[in-house]
């Protein structure tokens, strides 16, 4: 039995933006954007307006990750008063005069951003918040409506709450679904990807056709939700110069959300000596070996499992 | 019995080049000659000078493939008069002087060229011609000592004879072995990996050392070795306007080596149609969903498989 009083109240979810391209080589997000660009239907949803965008079509024409800076990470973060602007800092200026700015009557209502990852991570969604009810409910109805996802990734979907700054953040009020989907190399359309965050968009949509119906919308009962809590990120080990002198050791690799305990493998230095996990508890990597966090200095992230109870939702009536 | 008429003769090999980082993310190579650069122990072979050496250090730099144009496949075809020569151009230009020039006394004898691979090939040794008896014998010296590769990669050495031009061919008088291994993602270092490439690398530096042992060298008697000679390119299926349409097929995806027959499916279209191989025999598809072919309009290239005799081989005594 559902209960009015106790759902959290939510504005009806009527413009929706779906990122591709937001890193240049990430071809699933790529390819699906511009196909929906082309052709809108699949993505179309009652008395919701879905607008595919390409966020960084000089890195996609490129297929690199950015042309000047990461658009994800630190664009935002550039001094706006300088002359000669890196070009993802006037794109996200851009993007954000498009759908934001946040907090105004014009915003965005929800943003999905489509990543892949080298990792061999399946489909994450990123969070910003343990209390972003609205995407977990989201969740929770992929997972349990989906019965495709398990059979194209031999995986379930993961869910993190991290502190990541995403692009979205300035870009909508509040829901923000950054959706990770790998293994998958850069520059490269894997079928299996491809098609696992094709389906997660149908039922991503689906759940917001469903958040708005009618007067009242439908009730999403409170429910449970596993995530993972971002740490810390762990780097390669370095010699004195800074130089890498270690690989992800060969039973890590690939055991994205598998525990490591104390003890474990964890690199193997180019001369052959396995490095173990000297933590006191268990932990759960993700992003394992991502090829864009060498860069950045970083092997893996480290996540603590908790499960988070997300309040009923229901939108607001007039 | 071995018969020393009967043998193919060749000068020793005294003069070895490892090149690596010739595509600046293909981080196996890079790695590896990075480290033996600053301590060349492990490639030292009694009477054979081991050279390690970055190819294209500004790509390394960059984590690119290249900078201006592919080292491996063009920069050999530039005309050189031209007042301002691509880097790869330039930077070919000084590696030919430095281990060359073909058919000169000074030029090297064996020049190894580390490259891997986002395809599921396995080890990969590629070479120019099916009556280079040296590099097939020791292709068949590695593959009946290894004991080690197997495990690395679940998959046995394959030996590919084609037409693509390595920036080998003008460095060096006969032997010539482009080495591929995979699956990795650009710019990302896996351990297995790694460890595949410097087994094979040990074999080869080992059967280089036997090759020359002594007054007359070890004499390796005729061998048969399996290799696939490459037939075509096969490009993505696109539509008028040269936008690819299709991706390759769940079933091909990571099949290379493995006989595709007529009528099995090769590539599925985005709104989901299966489009079969029409040819009318087996073929053996590999470098299938290759990262940096897709800016060379090439989704795999077919093989057909045979049984080369490799004549017995011997060096030459004065």
């Amino acid at each position: 039995m559902s209960s009015y009083s106790s759902s959290a109240r939510f504005d009806e979810a009527r413009r929706v933006a779906i990122f591709g391209g937001t890193h240049g080589n990430e071809m699933s997000g790529v390819t699906l954007v511009n196909l929906w660009v082309k052709n809108g239907s699949e993505i179309q949803r009652k008395m919701v307006d879905t607008k595919p965008f390409i966020t960084n079509p000089r890195a996609v024409e490129k297929c690199t990750r950015y042309v000047d800076t990461d658009l994800n990470r630190r664009a935002l973060f550039f001094p706006t008063t300088d002359g000669d602007l890196p070009y993802e800092v006037q794109r996200a200026q851009e993007i954000n005069r498009i759908f934001g700015p946040k907090g105004s009557p014009e915003a965005y209502d929800v943003i999905f951003d489509l990543h892949n990852t080298t990792s061999n991570m399946g489909c994450t969604l990123i969070l910003e918040s343990s209390k972003d009810y609205f995407n977990l409910q989201m969740m929770n109805y992929i997972k349990v409506t989906d019965i495709r996802l398990k059979s194209l990734l031999k995986a379930s979907i993961q869910l993190v709450e991290c502190c990541f700054t995403s692009v979205n953040i300035v870009l909508c009020d509040w829901f923000i679904a950054g959706l990770e989907v790998g293994p998958q190399p850069q520059g490269v359309l894997r079928s299996n990807i491809f098609e696992a965050m094709r389906v997660i968009l149908k039922h991503a949509l689906d759940f917001i056709e469903l958040f708005n119906e009618g007067r009242t919308g439908v009730e999403f009962p409170t429910c449970t939700v596993e995530v993972f809590r971002v740490l810390e990120r762990i780097d390669y080990p370095r010699d004195a110069n800074g130089n890498i002198i270690a690989m992800v050791h060969p039973n890590l690799q690939d055991g994205d959300w598998e525990p490591l305990n104390p003890g474990d493998p964890m690199f193997l230095t180019f001369d052959g000596k396995t490095l173990h996990y000297q933590g006191s508890g268990t932990i759960y990597p993700t992003f394992i070996n991502e090829a864009a966090y060498y860069e950045k200095q970083q092997a893996f992230v480290t996540t603590r499992r908790e499960t988070l109870v997300a309040s009923a939702i229901r939108k607001k009536i007039d």
